[in-house]
């Protein structure tokens, strides 16, 4: 785990970003525990390089700014008037190597006195080769204003492009615009900049170089286009005979600048070997692209992630940077991006009841009063908002299946209330407050079972269920005892996936079943079937309504073909004709026809918008922001088109099933659920076994989450309390159970949304380089607002009616779509589809045989289908003991596969991972000795994701 | 154009591939008009290059081959058990330099004699610093079988890969497999080998180094994986304290003798000093990407296009392969992938009446005998499968649409007796006989506007047709003999695209519209408009009847209000109720229920389908040849699962109207239509107005469909033929119009998916290299085979009345949408919605400010706002002049935008391009000094690509 008070180093890490303005100094911040402080390094600050190139010899001679780098480089598209994207820097080798015979020849100035750029022009120009005369044309020419393109809030660039030397903005206007430059608020305060000045000019005799560093910085006038000030000035002029080569040397030595190494030594040289030094140092870790295979022209965009610098930096460097090494993670951390729980604190057997819950209040205890002073952010602002949405469309969504799987026991309105209730209590109390508690999937499919149990068996449901509910927070209280969740451990990926993919199978045959069953509901009129007759008979003076029944026809088409002889009628539609004392008679009264065609389209509009609402983030179009709406509010906006379409229409559809007013959906029963009911009072007793089953998903559903939540690539410096968390579900399956509300456990996807909304990132840094992630707004106040909101929102439900059922069918089946694609066995599934050719190149496949990757899928494969058997038998309810059955396959498992294996494809398990020297399971270590090359992607950062489970 | 006789030669070009297997010396081959021949030069042969590199210090010691190299690189994932995917190979500088020293000291021997591996390894071991016994072992163990991974048919590798060491397959078995080796299939004939041994051997005491190159390659033994000749021999061993490097030194050997120009260089030197001087100039062109900014682990996969080669080629091998600049093209040639028409001979203005039409047919008559025997090659015969299924399909959309749009005049029947008729005859006749005739949008649309004329003037449709007919195919012929086709080069893109895009969106509002109005004549039922209330009445005997007739209802809801009193009904559907004499009472008994919304299903179904096998091509799943077939026939796959679907349902939706014999669709009619019918006979002279604009529409049509396949970049041999096509297309208007077929030009889409299905590549050379694309097989009997199919089909017509209309609309749609989103103007449309950092790097946008695209985008889009409005109105007819008005416009543009400007968004027409200079029009020159990176990308050859027009 992180330390307290690490971050500050990490902002001073390998890229140089200084981006100071997200450190937490504000009121938030909250006292330090440990009481550790800052390590108050120094450090270079952030260097802006831009190139000067001398353009128009002989007729015109002019500055223009052609290029310009932090991290990557950014060239000036002329005729187009615009800025490149940022991409990696690509040289030639000769022009490194002209560069350093230059610099051997040049002039050489460290620490130059210069005060301004005048007094540097003076100093750069006394040369020996030059003679007065041509010092002093040159003096002007390096003393003339360089053409800048700017990029300001207006499109139209500065300079007109099409006629770039007419057109040029007046000295004032050009000041101005440079302090406006909208490059400047990117770059972080106190950025340095560095000006490279090259080009061909015909009335020297021989090549012109200098490398000046300043003593004390100082702004070179318009030299650079952001008005900072500058640290070195390089300048590199000669005869055209070299063609375009200055311009390369130009090119080379900026890219050299921008390199965080020779930065570091160059600001510290003393003398031009020193220089020198750094630029052959430079040149031993370039990679070379041989020709003809690469097209030197292209442009490779900025790298997802930079390859870590530590390896690289010399030793004092490594003084000054010592937390990068740590900012990449450890091996043992994050490899694959999973954690290897092994030294975790919070997981630590105590070996004493209730040891990790007093460990767990202790640790949390300190940070109490931090949680809410941390929230003072408007970042808060945002995330709760966010979060307060998906949350009521989980209520709604969970609640609306909720009605259904248990007939009406329960509903939207319970939903709400104890969204509320348990969330803002778990908010309050929790271990990790970040949580979101939600109805989740698993422990919905086990609601719906009981239910299905107690109807079968015509048992008074909601008494039952109180005791299910009264016997799972006991069992739950003895694991919270026995410390039980130190057993998190075993749950390894293959669990993980396994639980997840099962249950998402569940979502998406549910989604498809309930809309088939629609269809069924509301017949489609097929021809040969005109179930369209339909009229409304009143009760006729003369008998003929003995006729009728007299006849009693055996099926439908008996009805058709049956003459009715007279009758008293009229065409009014049925529930009009029984107002008016008729009966509606024929087969077509009671259907009604185009819903089932129409609740499909509903189904797969609601669907297929909440996929491409999710994918807007990754396409071009829009800014980031609309993107990021868009995409983070795709199940809110799917849900609002449909109901959109559906009241377009006006059709029949049917609707979401919500109460009129305040109390129980179940017609009769009070908000205390009474403890028996009609049901004998051996049941209270019985209830232990199906309360059995329900602890062990509980205990699985709550802590594979938590153990997710708190990753170690997530930061999280307030620590985990895995026994908290669970005392706290257990307090609350009592009180929903009593309440009649439904059960609720930590959700992961919602949850890392909230973790997501709160993430602290340095200040994206101009020209490339993605913002680093700092960590994570550990608070308990968003969670506590979000779940007040939810309350309040009770009183909003009877505006929820307007929605069809279908679309939320749409949003189940997306949900479930959605977090079976996030898992890595759906990637491996795939791979069995693939030819070996066009398969990804895994880094997975890199280092385990094809056959025995698809031997694992195949395992995995079987696993899912026996348990979907013994879901689809009456012995559904035991589901959860065969989900716990994965954790002893996987140990099985370790007899079919080598650890290295399991390596790649799942992760060890905590003896295994003991008892396994450590040097087998590194690849540099093994047998194959040319298989390093990986190790830099394995110890990669991981982005936070969401890899498991619905919410 | 492309000279006959080239492209041997290109065969031989910069990237040796040497594959001649391709090469046309079949029967079909034919006579070569110009009696031009081979050049004949030598040639390099193939190399593949192979690093065995020790492994097992000190304990185990094996050679195993870990890398290979043809043109891009592939690494032993030693774990993984297979071979990664090519890659660009990427060295570390240090590397080069090292074994530039070992080479220095090293022994190298050039044209060495020997004839064996056991020689060889005599020759290599005789060095000093070795004493008698290290030389005895060294011998031996460079003797020792290395282990390869050969990857056989069976999936298992040769080596069991988890315990590596033990499992290895006996002598005999492993040359099996040597010859049996999948790679030697995808080697031509005459490669040769180069083994680079490598490692580190404790028992050395100083590095051993050695360069051979064999006189006369020989087989050396297992050496290999495939038992090819080897030309040369390295070897890289040392004492293990410089670490990894003696395997880095190998790999670098292995990439420069991959290079192309490293290798020529090295066949011919005769010293130590040649063979450096070769190193030192690789040196000179290799690409440097800075550390740190690039992780040198990640692999880069194979650019899509290579770079030439021709700039590296020192003089020598410039002779030799004088070709390879020709084979990317010359800049005047495929700027854009557009050709600049002037230079072509068949635009070349004669000067006399029908000179054209002559010229064409003295140069397409010396081919004739070619064009049917450069038939005979079997991929003719899955050519002729694919275009037949598209004609049928296309005959069947457009009959139905047609059907639609001239209210029964024509049909499904005369699409495909026209179809057969005209394509097999301009597959006869025509200049370039691989276009594919059909009904194109254009004229479907014109078709449209001429009945809605005629019937809105109450005119005898097809009588008046004829006349238009006459007069188009006079005013064509008018046109041939003016040779008005050489003013196609005045048809730039900003004309196709305008055309093209007003064309799509035509279709995807007709489609669309024509759904729409579905869903009028099946009407949705919604609540309180219970249009289901239908009965059987029968006539009364009491009277009741004029009860009904007497109270006339004015509106719907009195009806049903009304009161029917006493009636005799039964319940009868509404056909059955006519036929037993009652008759159907109320307003449900004109509906059909669901038609509406399940229409509207198969609609979105089909338009999806087709768009996602369309995609398939490009997606990961599946063998290449499974994705080809579903990506081919995505509109024939998507009209039978639409089909599947409806019938699997059985709904009455509208189906395509089919004739249930062998007569014209509209009743009464003869197959010759009557000259007058019931026109006035001054109509037959009228007709000249309406046939004028048709001829310019045709025209249009016809030779901007010529321009694109006879394009520079297919390579033809046989030249075009602007004059012979329109010919005959003016003939077949006579010809449709008297029989009152539809009229066909040719279909841009399905004559360059003809042409694609035809196209000669070089083999696949191994490890990523793109297939080289050598032309086209011109001949004229795969359009003969598929219209005389098409012509039997007419007897498949019963089976077509399965076809529900709106799955013929959703082809329609998908259509529309297919041709709009392949045009650079909706690129460019979308561009208006990216903001700037999200855009492409395309190079427009590199050399045309952002705010000139945007104008020229306006500037097309509000032509086609107007010509959409001119479509809208009555005026709807004239719509060919507006489109010929689109040249006017882009006249006009010449003094919005400069020539540069014009060359990046369009072209060139022809007086401007005879008028600039050509320096004013190349960056390289133009005051933009630093832009000449990106000449490499604009004469990359560009593929084949459809970018116009719907078929």
């Amino acid at each position: 785990m992180k330390l307290p008070g690490q971050e500050e180093s990490e902002v001073y890490s390998a890229h140089e970003n200084g981006s100071t303005g997200e450190l937490d100094s504000g009121p938030g911040s909250g006292p330090r525990p440990d009481g550790s402080s800052d390590t108050g390094a120094p450090k270079d600050p952030l260097l802006f390089i831009q190139l000067n190139e001398l353009l128009g010899w002989p007729q015109a001679l002019e500055w223009r700014e052609t290029g310009r780098w932090v991290l990557f480089e950014e060239k000036l598209e002329m005729d187009g008037g615009r800025w490149s994207a940022p991409h990696v820097p690509t040289l030639a080798l000769p022009s490194l190597q002209k560069l350093r015979s230059l610099l051997m020849e040049g002039l050489v100035l460290l620490d130059c006195p210069a005060q301004s750029l005048l007094e540097l022009v003076e100093q750069v120009t006394r040369v020996e080769s030059l003679s007065p005369e041509l010092r002093g044309q040159l003096q002007s020419l390096l003393l003339q204003r360089p053409q800048h393109l700017i990029q300001t809030t207006s499109t139209r660039p500065c300079w007109g492009s099409a006629h770039p030397r007419e057109a040029s903005c007046d000295e004032e206007a050009l000041l101005k615009e440079q302090r406006q430059n909208s490059l400047r608020q990117k770059l972080p305060p106190g950025a340095e900049a560095g000006a490279v000045l090259a080009g061909e000019l015909g009335f020297l005799a021989q090549p012109l170089g200098a490398f000046v560093r300043l003593r004390d910085p100082v702004v070179l006038g318009p030299i650079t286009e952001v008005p900072l000030p500058s640290r070195f000035f390089c300048l590199f002029l000669g005869p055209p005979m070299l063609g375009r080569s200055y311009h390369e040397m130009g090119r080379a030595m900026a890219v050299l600048l921008s390199d965080p190494q020779f930065q570091w030594s160059v600001r510290r040289a003393s003398n031009l070997y020193a220089l020198l030094a750094a630029l052959d140092a430079f040149l031993e870790e370039v990679t070379v692209l041989p020709p003809g295979r690469w097209d030197p022209t292209a442009r490779i965009p900025p790298p997802k992630c930079l390859p870590s610098q530590h390896k690289r930096l010399p030793s004092q460097m490594q003084e000054v940077k010592g937390s990068s090494a740590r900012r990449y993670g450890s091996p043992a951390e994050d490899r694959h991006g999973h954690p290897q729980q092994a030294p975790s604190p919070e997981l630590q057997r105590m070996g004493r009841l209730f040891g990790g819950l007093v460990q767990d209040v202790r640790r949390k205890a300190l940070w109490y009063p931090s949680d809410f002073l941390d929230a003072l952010h408007p970042q808060c602002f945002s995330a709760v908002l966010y979060i307060y949405l998906a949350t009521i469309t989980n209520a709604i969504t969970f609640g609306g299946l909720l009605g259904e799987a248990t007939d009406g026991a329960q509903g939207v309105l319970e939903s709400f209330l104890g969204t509320a209730v348990a969330g803002a209590a778990f908010c309050l109390m929790a271990g990790q407050p970040l949580t979101i508690l939600s109805s989740t999937g698993p422990v919905l499919v086990f609601e719906r079972l009981l239910f299905s149990f107690s109807r079968d068996h015509s048992l008074d449901y909601l008494p039952f269920r109180l005791w299910v509910g009264i016997w799972v927070a006991t069992f739950c209280l003895v694991l919270v005892a026995t410390e039980a969740s130190v057993l998190v451990r075993y749950f390894t990926r293959f669990t993980e996936e396994g639980f997840c993919a099962l249950i998402s199978l569940i979502f998406i045959y549910d989604a498809v079943g309930k809309m088939l069953s629609l269809t069924r509901a509301y017949p489609i009129q097929r021809p040969g079937s005109p179930a369209y007759g339909c009229f409304c008979q009143y009760p006729d003076p003369g008998g003929n309504e003995s006729q009728w029944t007299r006849t009693k026809p055996k099926d439908r088409d008996d009805i058709l073909s049956t003459h009715l002889g007279l009758v008293n009628a009229s065409l009014l539609p049925p529930p009009e004709c029984v107002r008016q004392g008729g009966r509606p008679r024929g087969p077509g009264c009671h259907t009604v026809p185009d819903i089932a065609f129409f609740s499909l389209l509903l189904f797969l509009a609601s669907f297929l918008f909440a996929m491409a609402f999710k994918h807007v983030k990754t396409s071009r179009f829009f800014p980031s922001v609309v993107r990021k709406v868009l995409s983070d509010f795709s199940s809110v906006l799917a849900i609002l088109l449909g109901c959109g379409l559906d009241a377009f229409l006006g059709l029949a559809t049917p609707k979401l099933t919500v109460p009129r007013e305040f109390k129980p959906t179940l017609p009769g029963r009070d908000w205390l659920v009474s403890p028996f009911g009609t049901n004998p009072w051996w049941l209270s007793v019985a209830a232990a076994l199906p309360a059995l089953l329900l602890s062990i998903l509980i205990f699985m559903d709550q802590q594979i989450t938590a153990v997710i939540l708190n990753r170690a690539e997530y930061r999280l410096r307030k620590g985990a309390g895995f026994h908290l968390d669970l005392f706290c579900v257990a307090l609350l399956m009592l009180l929903t159970s009593v309440l009649g509300l439904p059960w609720y456990v930590s959700a992961t996807v919602i949850s890392l949304a909230h973790m997501d909304s709160l993430r602290r990132e340095s200040r994206a840094c101009a020209l490339g380089e993605p913002p680093s992630f700092l960590g994570i707004r550990e608070q308990r106040l968003t969670g506590l607002v979000v779940f007040i909101l939810t309350g309040i929102s009770i009183f909003l439900a009877p505006i929820l009616k307007f929605i069809p059922m279908p679309v939320l069918y749409g949003i189940f089946l997306y949900m479930g779509v959605a977090a079976i694609s996030s898992i890595q066995f759906t990637k491996r599934v795939q791979l069995l589809l693939m030819p070996a050719k066009h398969q990804p190149d895994l880094l997975l496949l890199r280092h385990v045989p094809l056959s025995r990757v698809h031997l694992f899928t195949a395992i995995q494969l079987a696993c899912l289908g026996l348990l979907w058997i013994v879901k689809s038998t009456p012995a559904a309810i035991i589901f959860p003991i065969m989900l716990l059955g994965l954790v002893g396959v996987r140990k099985a498992l370790e007899w079919v596969f080598s650890p290295q294996e399991l390596l790649w494809l799942d992760e060890l398990m905590p003896e295994k991972e003991r008892s396994t020297p450590e040097k087998g399971l590194e690849p540099e270590y093994s047998f194959s000795g040319s298989d390093s090359e990986d190790s830099e992607l394995m110890y990669q950062p991981k982005a936070p994701e969401i890899n498991i489970s619905v919410n």
